[in-house]
């Protein structure tokens, strides 16, 4: 099937209109026109080589929400005119223990990612949502439930769930003390499914300035990282701490706030982190965790969580050739909402 | 009541023999006269000045190990005769959550370790076991099991304790691969409470030089850490690594052996560690924890267990004059056992 899409062509070029091919359903296969593509910061950094070389040209996005246009002869979970959607993975060896208690992501044999990844029988590379349509074997589509909002759904499948799933890790329920570092894409949509839970959520920043924005999410308030008194003032007051902070950073400011058997979890990919002083996790059996997005069962779960409790991202629309101004936006600065792409907008003349 | 043990009277001076006071009994204290006494790294650590000032002089020890000698008269647990012990700890606040549910160790107002700390009463500094006798709160006083070899006993005290208490945390049993980091006072005591737990255990040494010691009490191999092709052969192989090693060291090169959802908890008090790099952490869910001594009532579980499986510490025993020669032997490296010091060789004269 031929498609249109923007993709890189380059590590330091911006993302143009982009005729490439779909393959052909293979007998499990799932075709998908394309509504919404939401636009993740780590698309930015994928497309600028951050996290190493990258197959050109690549067209990024993994938080795909549309409608199912084809089925393949074996498909039995979908049918055409189906609502879906898509995350971060397409594909795994779906043979191993991780693969087969739900846990795709932590697949033995890797996962396929959505985009800039092998496909696993033909070796192509796979395309991400900033194109019209797409293809993905059935266990890797979700279902969008009923009564949601489509327009809002796409950053669900990434910071809905890499968010959603230590929240449920770490048994986030009822007067859980959750803390949030950092209210970009990935800190809003913690504050506002750990709220869902019935969590009391405080969003921690370098200064206050966002704190209308957090409270009128659900947090109870802001607190200042640079505020030492405020920050003492706060130690041993946590369960669980999410850190979404997408850059380089000191935990030791942060794992005192966490009380005792607490976990601060790491769901950004920062690379090397600043020195950790042993002492607070020792002095009170804290601990420090990783997270990464979260398996396919779970995110369908999210999805289903967010309809029946209407929690929404935060979304800034964007017409597809706003792409590269947004990609600016975002990386001058977290935002507390999720930039996405109305398909629609890219016509396939 | 007067008594003489070795005290430190400078971070610089070696231990030399010291009469002092110990308390008269309040209703609730306990008189023991000691009979063994652990010799700890971390002795040589708080005398030496390297983890701050301490108040001189000072009295080190507190894996203690004796008999009762007289009691308080509200005092219900013991009786004169009694084979006791005494740990890391020997008061705390009693009222916090912390306290009430076994956990001294992380007492909201801070426990009072045995040595070096005001007394909660009188503001006295507390005298270690390094000495003939001393006096105790009968709740922080532990009971030795019948059948068990005092003379072995005092290590389970602290380096007992450290170990069982994050292997009971993180729910060791039968088949958990765990691994543990350094072969010293604390890792032997990790190994062979893990492989009393059932579990398989790997010990994680620089070199295989010590393979023979490790298999000997129960483990199945040593890991080399400067092999780098067994270390990446032994990726996510294991559940629980305890880090027992006694310095700065990089985590990075442990981390990766945890499986999915594994632990890596740190039971020294390394201070700062090198950069830990979060991909490991984040791809595989892993996690890194710390964790203090234990609580009073898992204390006496850790004697009761040791007395049940016929654990004890590989020993040195020594006389109280070779103390500062222990402490450079100590300082030179990691040991794979403890000195244990025979208070009989502590004349009273």
């Amino acid at each position: 099937m031929k498609t249109l899409g923007y993709a890189a062509h380059s590590a330091d070029s911006a993302l143009v209109p982009y005729h490439f091919e779909r393959r052909d359903l293979r007998s499990n296969d799932v075709a998908i026109e394309i509504l919404y593509s939401g636009v993740c910061h780590s698309d930015l950094h994928t497309v600028n080589g951050d996290w190493g070389p990258q197959p050109y040209p690549l067209v990024p996005g993994h938080e795909i929400v549309g409608v199912v246009t084809s089925i393949g002869s074996d498909v039995t979970k979908y049918n055409v005119g189906d609502r879906v959607a898509v995350g971060c993975m397409v594909d795994s060896c779906m043979e191993c223990d991780q693969c087969s208690h739900g846990e795709e992501q932590y697949c033995r044999n890797g996962m396929t990612p959505t985009y800039g990844a092998p496909d696993r029988q033909t070796g192509d590379i796979t395309q991400g949502g900033y194109s019209k349509h797409i293809v993905v074997r059935e266990e890797f589509v979700l279902s969008v439930p009923e009564n949601m909002d489509m327009s809002k759904t796409a950053p669900i499948l990434c910071a809905g769930i890499t968010t959603f799933s230590p929240l449920r890790t770490w048994n986030v329920g009822e007067g859980s003390r959750v803390a949030v570092i950092g209210l970009g894409g990935l800190g809003h949509m913690a504050v506002k499914l750990a709220v869902a839970m019935g969590a009391e959520v405080t969003v921690i920043s370098r200064t206050k300035k966002k704190e209308a924005e957090a409270v009128a999410i659900g947090a109870k308030k802001i607190l200042a990282s640079t505020d030492a008194e405020e920050m003492k003032a706060s130690a041993s007051s946590f369960d669980l701490i999410v850190d979404t902070a997408p850059v380089k950073h000191d935990l030791n400011i942060y794992t005192p706030l966490l009380d005792v058997d607490g976990t601060l979890v790491i769901v950004g990919q920062i690379g090397l982190m600043d020195e950790p002083l042993t002492i607070p996790l020792v002095m009170g059996r804290r601990r420090v965790a990783g997270s990464l997005i979260g398996g396919i069962k779970e995110t369908q779960e999210v999805l289903d969580f967010c309809a029946k409790h209407d929690v929404y991202p935060e979304c800034e629309m964007i017409n597809i050739d706003q792409i590269n101004t947004a990609f600016e936006r975002l990386a001058q600065g977290d935002l507390a909402h999720r930039f996405v792409i109305d398909m629609a907008s890219l016509s396939a003349e």
